[in-house]
Protein backbone atom coordinates (compact mmCIF):
# COMPACT_ATOMS: atom_id res chain seq x y z
CA UNK A 1 0.00 0.00 0.00
CA UNK A 2 1.18 3.53 -0.38
CA UNK A 3 -0.20 4.71 3.11
CA UNK A 4 2.74 6.24 5.15
CA UNK A 5 2.68 7.59 8.56
CA UNK A 6 3.47 10.94 8.94
CA UNK A 7 5.93 10.36 11.82
CA UNK A 8 5.60 8.78 15.07
CA UNK A 9 5.59 12.21 16.71
CA UNK A 10 2.08 12.66 17.30
CA UNK A 11 1.99 9.29 19.79
CA UNK A 12 2.53 11.54 22.82
CA UNK A 13 0.30 13.71 22.31
CA UNK A 14 -2.81 10.58 22.27
CA UNK A 15 -4.26 11.14 25.23
CA UNK A 16 -7.79 8.65 24.40
CA UNK A 17 -8.58 6.04 21.60
CA UNK A 18 -12.08 5.65 19.51
CA UNK A 19 -12.46 2.68 17.43
CA UNK A 20 -14.66 2.06 14.29
CA UNK A 21 -15.93 -0.96 14.64
CA UNK A 22 -17.91 -2.73 11.75
CA UNK A 23 -14.48 -3.90 9.94
CA UNK A 24 -11.69 -2.14 11.95
CA UNK A 25 -12.58 -4.32 15.41
CA UNK A 26 -15.18 -7.36 14.24
CA UNK A 27 -15.29 -9.28 11.06
CA UNK A 28 -19.20 -8.38 9.74
CA UNK A 29 -18.60 -10.58 6.25
CA UNK A 30 -17.29 -13.73 8.44
CA UNK A 31 -20.31 -13.18 11.13
CA UNK A 32 -23.48 -13.16 8.27
CA UNK A 33 -21.82 -15.52 6.26
CA UNK A 34 -21.89 -17.50 9.58
CA UNK A 35 -25.22 -17.02 10.80
CA UNK A 36 -26.66 -16.94 7.07
CA UNK A 37 -25.78 -20.66 6.50
CA UNK A 38 -27.17 -21.79 9.65
CA UNK A 39 -30.55 -20.00 8.20
CA UNK A 40 -30.39 -21.77 5.25
CA UNK A 41 -29.73 -25.09 6.09
CA UNK A 42 -32.84 -24.68 8.78
CA UNK A 43 -35.03 -23.33 5.62
CA UNK A 44 -33.90 -25.89 3.36
CA UNK A 45 -32.73 -22.66 0.80
CA UNK A 46 -29.20 -22.26 -1.07
CA UNK A 47 -28.36 -18.31 -0.84
CA UNK A 48 -24.72 -16.35 -1.93
CA UNK A 49 -24.11 -15.93 1.79
CA UNK A 50 -20.71 -13.90 0.60
CA UNK A 51 -23.06 -11.55 -1.97
CA UNK A 52 -25.46 -11.31 0.61
CA UNK A 53 -23.50 -9.99 3.25
CA UNK A 54 -21.64 -7.32 0.65
CA UNK A 55 -25.13 -6.24 -0.40
CA UNK A 56 -25.89 -5.55 2.89
CA UNK A 57 -23.03 -3.69 3.62
CA UNK A 58 -23.39 -1.96 0.11
CA UNK A 59 -26.32 -0.32 0.93
CA UNK A 60 -25.42 0.90 4.32
CA UNK A 61 -23.55 4.48 2.97
CA UNK A 62 -26.66 5.08 1.10
CA UNK A 63 -28.76 4.70 3.51
CA UNK A 64 -26.99 6.76 5.43
CA UNK A 65 -26.85 9.60 3.42
CA UNK A 66 -31.01 9.56 2.70
CA UNK A 67 -31.31 10.48 6.54
CA UNK A 68 -28.32 12.86 6.11
CA UNK A 69 -30.30 14.90 3.11
CA UNK A 70 -33.84 14.69 5.28
CA UNK A 71 -34.47 12.27 2.27
CA UNK A 72 -35.53 9.70 5.05
CA UNK A 73 -35.94 10.56 8.70
CA UNK A 74 -33.40 9.97 11.14
CA UNK A 75 -33.35 5.98 11.90
CA UNK A 76 -30.54 3.83 13.96
CA UNK A 77 -28.40 1.65 12.27
CA UNK A 78 -30.53 -1.47 13.06
CA UNK A 79 -33.38 0.27 11.69
CA UNK A 80 -31.29 1.01 8.02
CA UNK A 81 -30.19 -2.62 8.22
CA UNK A 82 -33.53 -3.72 8.69
CA UNK A 83 -34.66 -1.80 5.51
CA UNK A 84 -31.92 -2.86 3.59
CA UNK A 85 -32.67 -6.27 4.67
CA UNK A 86 -36.21 -6.27 3.45
CA UNK A 87 -35.14 -5.39 0.19
CA UNK A 88 -32.35 -7.52 -0.61
CA UNK A 89 -34.23 -11.04 0.90
CA UNK A 90 -36.82 -11.76 -2.27
CA UNK A 91 -33.14 -11.33 -4.65
CA UNK A 92 -31.85 -14.05 -2.35
CA UNK A 93 -34.79 -16.08 -2.11
CA UNK A 94 -35.73 -15.69 1.35
CA UNK A 95 -38.93 -13.39 0.78
CA UNK A 96 -40.63 -16.29 3.07
CA UNK A 97 -38.95 -15.03 6.16
CA UNK A 98 -41.15 -13.68 8.52
CA UNK A 99 -41.01 -11.02 10.80
CA UNK A 100 -39.07 -13.02 14.06
CA UNK A 101 -36.57 -14.51 11.24
CA UNK A 102 -35.99 -11.01 9.60
CA UNK A 103 -36.02 -9.83 13.54
CA UNK A 104 -33.72 -12.43 14.66
CA UNK A 105 -31.05 -12.15 11.08
CA UNK A 106 -31.20 -8.26 11.49
CA UNK A 107 -29.46 -8.69 14.71
CA UNK A 108 -26.45 -10.78 13.31
CA UNK A 109 -24.34 -7.32 13.14
CA UNK A 110 -24.52 -7.45 17.01
CA UNK A 111 -23.33 -11.26 16.96
CA UNK A 112 -20.55 -10.55 15.18
CA UNK A 113 -17.09 -11.84 16.46
CA UNK A 114 -13.52 -9.78 16.90
CA UNK A 115 -10.28 -10.02 14.59
CA UNK A 116 -8.16 -12.37 16.30
CA UNK A 117 -6.27 -9.55 17.93
CA UNK A 118 -8.80 -7.14 18.79
CA UNK A 119 -9.82 -8.46 22.75
CA UNK A 120 -6.09 -8.85 23.53
CA UNK A 121 -4.97 -5.46 22.03
CA UNK A 122 -7.42 -3.31 23.45
CA UNK A 123 -6.67 -4.64 27.44
CA UNK A 124 -3.54 -3.95 26.43
CA UNK A 125 -4.43 -0.23 25.01
CA UNK A 126 -6.82 0.39 27.97
CA UNK A 127 -4.44 -0.24 30.68
CA UNK A 128 -2.56 2.82 29.16
CA UNK A 129 -5.63 4.65 27.42
CA UNK A 130 -9.37 5.32 27.78
CA UNK A 131 -10.60 3.49 24.95
CA UNK A 132 -13.93 3.67 23.38
CA UNK A 133 -16.43 3.12 20.03
CA UNK A 134 -16.85 6.01 17.94
CA UNK A 135 -19.33 3.80 15.18
CA UNK A 136 -21.89 4.59 13.17
CA UNK A 137 -23.58 1.48 14.67
CA UNK A 138 -26.29 2.47 17.47
CA UNK A 139 -25.61 1.94 21.55
CA UNK A 140 -27.73 -1.16 21.51
CA UNK A 141 -26.11 -2.83 19.00
CA UNK A 142 -22.29 -2.03 19.82
CA UNK A 143 -23.37 -3.06 23.85
CA UNK A 144 -24.86 -6.17 22.93
CA UNK A 145 -22.07 -7.28 20.81
CA UNK A 146 -19.50 -5.91 23.43
CA UNK A 147 -20.71 -7.94 25.75
CA UNK A 148 -21.05 -11.01 23.52
CA UNK A 149 -17.57 -10.65 22.34
CA UNK A 150 -15.47 -9.56 25.52
CA UNK A 151 -14.60 -6.04 23.80
CA UNK A 152 -13.22 -4.12 27.01
CA UNK A 153 -14.62 -0.63 26.02
CA UNK A 154 -14.07 2.21 28.58
CA UNK A 155 -17.46 3.50 27.07
CA UNK A 156 -19.78 3.30 24.27
CA UNK A 157 -19.62 6.70 22.08
CA UNK A 158 -21.91 6.40 18.69
CA UNK A 159 -22.98 8.67 16.11
CA UNK A 160 -26.77 8.07 17.76
CA UNK A 161 -25.64 10.51 20.58
CA UNK A 162 -25.45 12.98 17.69
CA UNK A 163 -29.14 13.15 16.21
CA UNK A 164 -29.01 13.15 12.38
CA UNK A 165 -24.95 12.90 11.85
CA UNK A 166 -23.01 10.20 10.67
CA UNK A 167 -19.33 9.94 10.17
CA UNK A 168 -17.48 11.05 7.72
CA UNK A 169 -19.81 14.54 9.22
CA UNK A 170 -17.21 16.13 11.87
CA UNK A 171 -19.76 16.87 14.59
CA UNK A 172 -19.72 13.09 15.06
CA UNK A 173 -15.80 13.26 15.83
CA UNK A 174 -15.88 16.73 17.44
CA UNK A 175 -18.67 15.63 20.08
CA UNK A 176 -16.48 12.17 21.01
CA UNK A 177 -13.44 14.81 21.62
CA UNK A 178 -15.69 16.93 23.90
CA UNK A 179 -17.26 14.41 25.75
CA UNK A 180 -14.32 12.40 26.10
CA UNK A 181 -12.68 15.99 27.76
CA UNK A 182 -9.68 15.83 25.14
CA UNK A 183 -8.86 18.46 22.22
CA UNK A 184 -9.40 16.88 18.75
CA UNK A 185 -5.98 16.79 18.49
CA UNK A 186 -5.59 14.35 21.78
CA UNK A 187 -8.16 11.87 20.59
CA UNK A 188 -6.17 8.90 18.28
CA UNK A 189 -9.29 7.45 15.77
CA UNK A 190 -8.27 4.04 15.06
CA UNK A 191 -9.91 2.97 11.40
CA UNK A 192 -9.51 0.33 8.90
CA UNK A 193 -11.32 3.01 6.41
CA UNK A 194 -9.34 5.86 4.80
CA UNK A 195 -12.33 7.37 4.01
CA UNK A 196 -13.77 7.41 8.32
CA UNK A 197 -10.17 8.62 8.84
CA UNK A 198 -10.39 11.79 6.67
CA UNK A 199 -12.94 12.87 8.28
CA UNK A 200 -11.40 12.30 11.37
CA UNK A 201 -8.42 14.31 10.22
CA UNK A 202 -10.57 17.26 8.62
CA UNK A 203 -12.59 17.63 12.39
CA UNK A 204 -8.84 17.71 13.41
CA UNK A 205 -8.32 14.36 14.93
CA UNK A 206 -5.43 12.07 15.19
CA UNK A 207 -5.59 8.95 12.82
CA UNK A 208 -4.17 5.02 12.87
CA UNK A 209 -4.68 2.92 9.98
CA UNK A 210 -5.02 -0.67 10.48
CA UNK A 211 -5.68 -2.23 7.17
CA UNK A 212 -8.15 -5.32 7.38
CA UNK A 213 -7.17 -6.91 4.37
CA UNK A 214 -9.67 -9.89 4.78
CA UNK A 215 -12.75 -7.33 5.44
CA UNK A 216 -14.31 -8.49 2.09
CA UNK A 217 -12.60 -12.30 2.05
CA UNK A 218 -9.39 -13.41 1.25
CA UNK A 219 -7.94 -12.22 -2.01
CA UNK A 220 -10.23 -9.35 -1.85
CA UNK A 221 -9.08 -5.90 -2.96
CA UNK A 222 -9.52 -3.16 -0.32
CA UNK A 223 -13.10 -1.44 -1.00
CA UNK A 224 -11.24 2.00 0.27
CA UNK A 225 -7.77 1.83 -0.47
CA UNK A 226 -5.60 4.56 1.06
CA UNK A 227 -4.01 5.97 -2.14
CA UNK A 228 -1.43 8.87 -1.21
CA UNK A 229 -3.31 9.45 2.12
CA UNK A 230 -0.76 9.87 4.91
CA UNK A 231 -2.02 8.90 8.66
CA UNK A 232 -0.22 9.85 11.42
CA UNK A 233 -0.35 5.67 12.96
CA UNK A 234 -0.15 2.77 10.60
CA UNK A 235 -0.19 -0.86 11.76
CA UNK A 236 -0.61 -3.89 10.77
CA UNK A 237 -2.96 -5.00 13.69
CA UNK A 238 -4.19 -3.38 17.15
CA UNK A 239 -1.11 -4.92 18.60
CA UNK A 240 1.26 -3.40 16.53
CA UNK A 241 -0.36 0.05 17.24
CA UNK A 242 -0.01 -0.62 21.17
CA UNK A 243 3.95 -1.40 20.86
CA UNK A 244 3.90 2.30 18.82
CA UNK A 245 2.16 4.06 21.40
CA UNK A 246 4.14 2.62 24.33
CA UNK A 247 0.77 0.49 25.55
CA UNK B 1 -38.03 3.52 57.09
CA UNK B 2 -41.23 3.74 55.25
CA UNK B 3 -40.33 2.67 51.86
CA UNK B 4 -41.99 -0.42 50.48
CA UNK B 5 -41.88 -2.31 47.16
CA UNK B 6 -44.48 -2.97 45.08
CA UNK B 7 -43.74 -6.17 44.24
CA UNK B 8 -41.83 -8.70 43.02
CA UNK B 9 -43.68 -8.75 39.80
CA UNK B 10 -41.49 -5.77 37.81
CA UNK B 11 -38.40 -8.24 37.84
CA UNK B 12 -39.42 -10.40 35.42
CA UNK B 13 -39.66 -7.40 32.85
CA UNK B 14 -36.23 -5.27 33.50
CA UNK B 15 -33.95 -5.76 30.71
CA UNK B 16 -31.17 -3.34 31.49
CA UNK B 17 -30.08 -1.42 34.26
CA UNK B 18 -29.02 1.94 34.94
CA UNK B 19 -27.60 3.40 38.14
CA UNK B 20 -27.18 6.39 39.70
CA UNK B 21 -23.73 7.12 40.41
CA UNK B 22 -22.58 10.08 42.83
CA UNK B 23 -23.94 8.42 46.30
CA UNK B 24 -25.46 5.62 44.74
CA UNK B 25 -22.13 3.72 43.54
CA UNK B 26 -19.75 5.70 45.02
CA UNK B 27 -18.72 7.43 48.12
CA UNK B 28 -18.74 11.18 47.36
CA UNK B 29 -18.22 12.12 50.91
CA UNK B 30 -15.21 9.84 51.85
CA UNK B 31 -13.34 10.67 48.47
CA UNK B 32 -13.20 14.18 49.66
CA UNK B 33 -12.48 14.00 53.16
CA UNK B 34 -9.41 11.86 52.26
CA UNK B 35 -8.06 13.91 49.78
CA UNK B 36 -8.36 17.16 51.56
CA UNK B 37 -6.84 16.19 54.49
CA UNK B 38 -3.46 15.18 52.34
CA UNK B 39 -4.19 18.73 50.97
CA UNK B 40 -4.37 20.01 54.52
CA UNK B 41 -1.31 18.65 54.91
CA UNK B 42 0.11 19.47 51.92
CA UNK B 43 -0.50 23.15 52.55
CA UNK B 44 -0.59 23.32 57.02
CA UNK B 45 -4.14 24.31 56.73
CA UNK B 46 -6.56 22.78 58.79
CA UNK B 47 -10.21 22.54 57.40
CA UNK B 48 -13.13 20.78 58.29
CA UNK B 49 -13.36 18.63 55.22
CA UNK B 50 -16.60 16.94 55.81
CA UNK B 51 -18.02 20.09 56.22
CA UNK B 52 -16.50 21.60 53.06
CA UNK B 53 -17.64 18.08 51.14
CA UNK B 54 -21.19 18.99 52.42
CA UNK B 55 -20.96 22.30 51.47
CA UNK B 56 -19.55 21.05 47.80
CA UNK B 57 -22.22 18.57 47.19
CA UNK B 58 -25.17 21.25 48.49
CA UNK B 59 -24.04 23.60 45.73
CA UNK B 60 -25.03 21.02 43.06
CA UNK B 61 -28.40 21.33 42.22
CA UNK B 62 -28.96 24.56 42.61
CA UNK B 63 -26.05 24.76 39.68
CA UNK B 64 -27.92 21.91 37.54
CA UNK B 65 -31.05 24.34 38.36
CA UNK B 66 -29.46 27.79 37.14
CA UNK B 67 -28.58 25.46 33.83
CA UNK B 68 -31.98 24.13 33.40
CA UNK B 69 -33.67 27.52 33.85
CA UNK B 70 -31.31 29.35 31.58
CA UNK B 71 -29.57 31.54 34.06
CA UNK B 72 -26.39 30.43 33.27
CA UNK B 73 -24.90 28.55 29.52
CA UNK B 74 -25.01 24.49 29.68
CA UNK B 75 -21.95 23.14 31.41
CA UNK B 76 -20.92 19.72 32.48
CA UNK B 77 -20.65 18.91 36.24
CA UNK B 78 -16.72 19.31 36.24
CA UNK B 79 -17.39 23.10 35.42
CA UNK B 80 -20.32 23.47 37.86
CA UNK B 81 -18.25 21.96 40.23
CA UNK B 82 -15.46 24.09 39.46
CA UNK B 83 -17.39 27.08 40.00
CA UNK B 84 -18.79 26.01 43.61
CA UNK B 85 -15.19 24.94 44.40
CA UNK B 86 -14.14 28.51 43.50
CA UNK B 87 -16.26 30.32 45.63
CA UNK B 88 -16.25 27.79 48.31
CA UNK B 89 -12.36 27.87 48.80
CA UNK B 90 -12.36 31.53 50.37
CA UNK B 91 -14.93 30.43 53.32
CA UNK B 92 -12.67 27.47 54.35
CA UNK B 93 -9.45 29.36 54.43
CA UNK B 94 -8.21 27.73 50.61
CA UNK B 95 -8.18 31.10 48.79
CA UNK B 96 -4.37 30.77 48.28
CA UNK B 97 -4.79 27.19 46.00
CA UNK B 98 -3.90 27.68 42.37
CA UNK B 99 -5.24 27.37 39.30
CA UNK B 100 -3.59 23.85 39.09
CA UNK B 101 -3.87 23.26 42.85
CA UNK B 102 -7.93 23.85 41.92
CA UNK B 103 -8.14 21.97 38.76
CA UNK B 104 -6.37 19.07 40.74
CA UNK B 105 -9.11 18.87 43.59
CA UNK B 106 -11.74 19.61 41.60
CA UNK B 107 -10.91 16.21 39.78
CA UNK B 108 -11.40 14.41 43.36
CA UNK B 109 -14.77 13.45 41.57
CA UNK B 110 -12.91 11.84 39.49
CA UNK B 111 -11.16 9.54 41.98
CA UNK B 112 -14.07 8.45 44.53
CA UNK B 113 -14.53 4.97 45.77
CA UNK B 114 -17.05 2.70 45.52
CA UNK B 115 -19.38 1.29 48.56
CA UNK B 116 -17.83 -1.95 49.15
CA UNK B 117 -20.25 -3.84 47.41
CA UNK B 118 -20.51 -2.24 44.60
CA UNK B 119 -17.56 -3.46 41.86
CA UNK B 120 -18.51 -7.47 42.85
CA UNK B 121 -22.21 -7.04 42.26
CA UNK B 122 -22.60 -5.22 39.72
CA UNK B 123 -19.96 -7.88 38.02
CA UNK B 124 -22.45 -10.36 39.23
CA UNK B 125 -25.69 -8.44 37.90
CA UNK B 126 -23.48 -7.95 34.55
CA UNK B 127 -23.84 -11.29 33.48
CA UNK B 128 -27.36 -11.19 33.18
CA UNK B 129 -28.21 -7.75 32.21
CA UNK B 130 -26.27 -4.72 30.53
CA UNK B 131 -25.60 -2.12 33.17
CA UNK B 132 -24.92 1.72 32.44
CA UNK B 133 -24.32 4.82 34.95
CA UNK B 134 -26.96 7.10 34.13
CA UNK B 135 -25.52 10.06 35.92
CA UNK B 136 -25.79 13.86 35.99
CA UNK B 137 -22.03 14.14 35.66
CA UNK B 138 -20.22 13.72 32.42
CA UNK B 139 -18.59 11.42 30.27
CA UNK B 140 -15.08 12.35 30.95
CA UNK B 141 -15.32 12.06 34.61
CA UNK B 142 -17.73 8.53 34.83
CA UNK B 143 -15.20 7.18 32.36
CA UNK B 144 -12.17 8.05 34.68
CA UNK B 145 -13.91 7.30 37.95
CA UNK B 146 -14.83 3.90 36.25
CA UNK B 147 -10.86 3.14 35.11
CA UNK B 148 -9.99 3.94 38.29
CA UNK B 149 -12.39 2.01 40.69
CA UNK B 150 -13.25 -0.99 37.88
CA UNK B 151 -16.50 -0.38 37.67
CA UNK B 152 -17.67 -2.50 34.90
CA UNK B 153 -20.68 -0.71 33.59
CA UNK B 154 -21.23 -1.56 29.47
CA UNK B 155 -22.00 1.88 28.61
CA UNK B 156 -21.33 4.90 30.09
CA UNK B 157 -24.81 7.37 30.26
CA UNK B 158 -24.84 10.62 31.07
CA UNK B 159 -26.86 13.56 31.05
CA UNK B 160 -24.69 15.24 29.25
CA UNK B 161 -25.69 13.71 26.35
CA UNK B 162 -29.27 15.26 26.45
CA UNK B 163 -27.63 18.60 26.46
CA UNK B 164 -29.75 21.48 28.88
CA UNK B 165 -30.86 18.38 30.84
CA UNK B 166 -30.35 16.73 34.31
CA UNK B 167 -31.81 13.89 36.19
CA UNK B 168 -34.66 14.45 37.19
CA UNK B 169 -36.05 15.69 33.66
CA UNK B 170 -37.89 12.74 32.01
CA UNK B 171 -35.70 13.83 28.84
CA UNK B 172 -32.77 11.72 30.64
CA UNK B 173 -34.36 8.68 31.42
CA UNK B 174 -36.31 8.18 28.32
CA UNK B 175 -33.02 9.15 25.95
CA UNK B 176 -31.44 6.14 28.26
CA UNK B 177 -34.25 3.59 27.37
CA UNK B 178 -33.50 4.59 23.70
CA UNK B 179 -29.83 4.58 23.67
CA UNK B 180 -30.62 0.90 25.35
CA UNK B 181 -33.02 0.06 22.85
CA UNK B 182 -35.65 -0.79 25.76
CA UNK B 183 -39.28 0.08 26.41
CA UNK B 184 -39.03 3.03 29.35
CA UNK B 185 -40.44 -0.04 31.68
CA UNK B 186 -37.84 -2.62 30.91
CA UNK B 187 -35.48 -0.22 32.34
CA UNK B 188 -34.97 -0.25 35.63
CA UNK B 189 -33.36 2.70 37.32
CA UNK B 190 -31.03 2.14 40.15
CA UNK B 191 -30.57 5.00 43.15
CA UNK B 192 -29.73 5.87 46.79
CA UNK B 193 -32.25 8.92 45.97
CA UNK B 194 -36.08 8.95 46.29
CA UNK B 195 -35.86 11.71 43.89
CA UNK B 196 -33.91 10.58 41.33
CA UNK B 197 -36.38 7.14 41.74
CA UNK B 198 -39.69 9.61 41.35
CA UNK B 199 -38.33 11.00 38.13
CA UNK B 200 -37.44 7.94 36.70
CA UNK B 201 -41.07 6.60 37.78
CA UNK B 202 -42.24 9.95 36.10
CA UNK B 203 -40.54 8.76 33.12
CA UNK B 204 -42.04 5.35 33.18
CA UNK B 205 -39.01 3.57 34.40
CA UNK B 206 -39.21 0.80 37.12
CA UNK B 207 -37.27 1.80 40.52
CA UNK B 208 -35.09 -0.01 42.85
CA UNK B 209 -33.81 1.68 46.10
CA UNK B 210 -31.35 1.10 47.69
CA UNK B 211 -30.33 3.18 50.54
CA UNK B 212 -26.58 4.10 51.55
CA UNK B 213 -27.16 5.16 54.90
CA UNK B 214 -23.24 6.46 55.62
CA UNK B 215 -23.56 8.53 52.16
CA UNK B 216 -23.49 11.79 54.48
CA UNK B 217 -21.32 9.79 57.27
CA UNK B 218 -21.72 7.92 60.29
CA UNK B 219 -25.05 8.65 62.38
CA UNK B 220 -26.55 10.87 59.86
CA UNK B 221 -29.57 11.02 58.81
CA UNK B 222 -30.94 10.46 54.91
CA UNK B 223 -31.32 13.89 53.25
CA UNK B 224 -33.79 12.42 50.50
CA UNK B 225 -36.02 9.97 52.70
CA UNK B 226 -38.00 7.97 50.95
CA UNK B 227 -40.82 8.70 53.03
CA UNK B 228 -44.44 7.12 51.89
CA UNK B 229 -43.03 6.10 48.13
CA UNK B 230 -42.95 2.84 46.45
CA UNK B 231 -40.26 1.52 44.31
CA UNK B 232 -40.74 -1.59 42.72
CA UNK B 233 -37.68 -2.89 44.26
CA UNK B 234 -36.34 -1.74 47.90
CA UNK B 235 -32.33 -3.70 48.27
CA UNK B 236 -29.97 -3.00 51.40
CA UNK B 237 -27.29 -3.07 48.83
CA UNK B 238 -26.55 -4.06 45.17
CA UNK B 239 -26.08 -7.88 46.03
CA UNK B 240 -29.32 -7.68 47.52
CA UNK B 241 -30.65 -6.28 44.35
CA UNK B 242 -29.16 -9.04 42.28
CA UNK B 243 -30.44 -11.44 44.29
CA UNK B 244 -33.94 -10.15 43.78
CA UNK B 245 -33.30 -9.97 40.64
CA UNK B 246 -31.97 -13.56 39.76
CA UNK B 247 -28.49 -12.36 38.74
Amino acid sequence: MSASASSAAAAPRVRALVFDVFGTVVDWRSGIVRDGAALSAAKGVDVDWPAFADAWRAGYQPAMQRVRSGETPPATVDRLHRVILDDLLPRFGLAMLDENERDALNRVWHRLDPWPDAVAALARLKRRFPIATLSNGNVSLLVDMARRAHLPWDCVLSSEMFPGRFKPDPEVYLGAARLLDVAPAELLMVAAHPSDLAGAANAGLATAYVPRPLEYGAGSALRDPPGERVFDLVARDFHALAAQLGA
